[in-house]
């Protein structure tokens, strides 16, 4: 019942250390079946190398293990609470990639620089801020995933526009209609966090890019009229 | 009749990962045929991976596709432009390359700090300015091959001699005689980017190279009496 | 006698260049025996390629050869203060890693600024004072040992919760239960050390990760009631 | 008669490449016979991939080309006036490798900030300044050459202790009693020249290595009782 979807995440949890993003265990990727009412996520700490389809655990949308013998990523409560709150996504990125986590742990939102990043969303990238001592005294990791709800709320972000967030101290999430979407805005994010470093010390008064350009980038790709891809 | 120059453009884009100057499709090259009066070009967002010689679409120099079933890269206007103004260039490469990119997004020429440059070119590395919101809002892409094409007339380049370019906040583009020669120039350019960061990070009061060595550098592998390579 | 140990040791040095964190011969690593009072370690200048099982050194905990015909690390002796003062621990890693040791030459500690630090350990990763002219001119290498011991006593450093550490103008030692632990250790090191870097230059005025959070993840790793891993 | 030799300089060659030292044709090792009176030195411009023992091109020690078919490097009078000068060295590298050429363009010496350093020279690793009009106007290549030995002379440098030099605004030399040692000198500047950007950023106050380190370090490995490596 389960094998089709283990299997899928199975394949996108070996794509982060291909995709130089993960250090041994340092990640996470699940997906959904919205259908089936559950989404697939890595057993906690097991190495990419050992890993077996089998060994996916198969989670609810309210965090319960619902099929499977070994104990879940312990960062499965931030997943499930995203998957409550943003209904259109299926997949889900958690890493702790260099760049993208050198600006979490400095709390910066990554500005907007130039088209690379203006192709993949209209905004800056946010960082939320440090949680507070009540949520992380709390259940930590459904707490988590409410700090980015709550920040995408309070910025007035659209999870559909804005697939990315830095948590402040921690590190990246990223997500998207399917594992593989989410993997690639995982893999671009740690792109645009490097490139948006290099451009602030080769340039410390560069401000965003102008509106304009943002806009027919990202709507060349996102738009209703987007021209980018095969149709 | 086009299928030389498709696998030819295959070949060449296929390089793009290999130099390590792009992630996913966020690059393209094309190779033109003066004689035949068309240039061939990637497909808009298909994967390097995915790609063969058939899927190589063939388009003249005012942009129309003349053979081909996919949809031409979305720069695909950027380079005709290119092809009709630079009269000897028959290979365009665009990327997004890490630092190259920084400096477009930082808005900054790259300045010529050693012989590493001045084997390839005897000028700093120009950077466009953002284009103005007439030019986003016309035809885009037909619109950045001219932002080229002015910032080299008003400047007085010779793209003969400066077959490189950074589009500010957007990234680079080079050219060559053939696709191969714009390839290289598109690695060169990345390195010198990347020396010229750090350069500047470990002596912020570093000027340019000196004339005397740039010309003798220059001139030794490019100039009349040449001395450099076999023959 | 000694080949399971032997071999052992061979393993965990031959992944030190695979783990990016060596050039050449410049790191080592050893496992104790702590039952047959004896340690394996590289011996000197001894490429990884060569590297075989019989070349390990067998030396006693008073940094005596007791088995071997190559003379071993000429690290032995600080591995040798190492496990007689930290009874608990059966591996140690010395590199000359990029990033580490880029810290230790800049004779800082490296801040907890994230999670993927705190997941590790809950403190500052500390860095030695150069050590004295009396120390130098003595035992150096028995001496670089005790410069660590006498560290941690002064500033109260648990080596149990703490392992690692930067030798001021050196560079990184690591160690743990067992030498994949130490390894484990070294690369996770050389992780934080490069994000620390890059968390600095994105914002100047950022200080260290606040308390609670710092507790959390560690405690959710180390703790006594650690969720993290398979059981 | 010069096969022998041509083999060894074709082999030292390819390792430039291995060791991401070069890009395309950016380097150049040479080999020299003192008792033939000649040195090997690979053909200009070919690539690494092409490069064959019969394409390697035998000069004397006043630049000459006693075999060979193909044009030799255009560094190859620079490579002449160093072995005239420095009489124990026997192998010559010249790249324009990444950090290494950063700092030559930034015009300033590499302070010793640490042990890694300390292992290999006592002292900073000199950078020369820009070549005079004249020099660059005269024989530009046998000037280069000229550039490094005065360089050496009038700071009172020893080339078989300081066995690497960065030319200024151009990039670096290395040597060595072989054409091997002069690789590893090469790969060794490399790591040194990029941890020590990374020092100074991490720290911009701080000053070299104390000399009773260096010296220890030094000594221990290059001392006339030196213990590092097997005898």
């Amino acid at each position: 019942m389960y094998s089709k979807l283990q299997q899928e995440c199975l394949e996108a949890n070996l794509q982060l250390p291909k995709l130089g993003l993960v250090l041994y265990t340092f990640g996470n990727v699940s997906c959904a079946d919205r259908e089936l009412g559950v989404f697939a996520i890595k057993p906690s700490g097991v190495s990419y190398e050992e890993l077996k389809a089998e060994d996916i655990v198969i989670v609810n949308f309210d965090g319960e293990v619902v099929y499977g013998n070994l104990r879940p990523s312990s960062d499965t409560q931030s997943h499930a609470v995203l998957y409550r709150h943003f209904p259109d996504i299926n997949g889900i990125v958690h890493t702790h990639s260099f760049y993208a986590t050198s600006w979490a742990q400095a709390k910066r939102d990554i500005p907007i620089y130039g088209t690379t990043h203006a192709d993949h969303l209209p905004l800056y990238i946010p960082c939320t801020e440090f949680m507070s001592d009540d949520r992380i005294n709390g259940d930590y990791e459904v707490e988590t995933g409410l700090q980015i709800i709550d920040h995408f709320k309070k910025n007035n972000l659209n999870p559909n526009e804005v697939e990315m967030v830095l948590v402040g101290g921690h590190g990246p999430f990223t997500w998207g209609k399917n594992a593989t979407e989410a993997l690639y805005n995982a893999r671009v994010l740690e792109e645009l966090a490097g490139m948006a470093i290099f451009t602030e010390q080769i340039n410390p008064e560069i401000t965003e890019l102008k509106k304009s350009i943002i806009n027919k980038h990202y709507q060349r790709k996102h738009g209703k009229d987007a021209y980018y891809g095969q149709k």
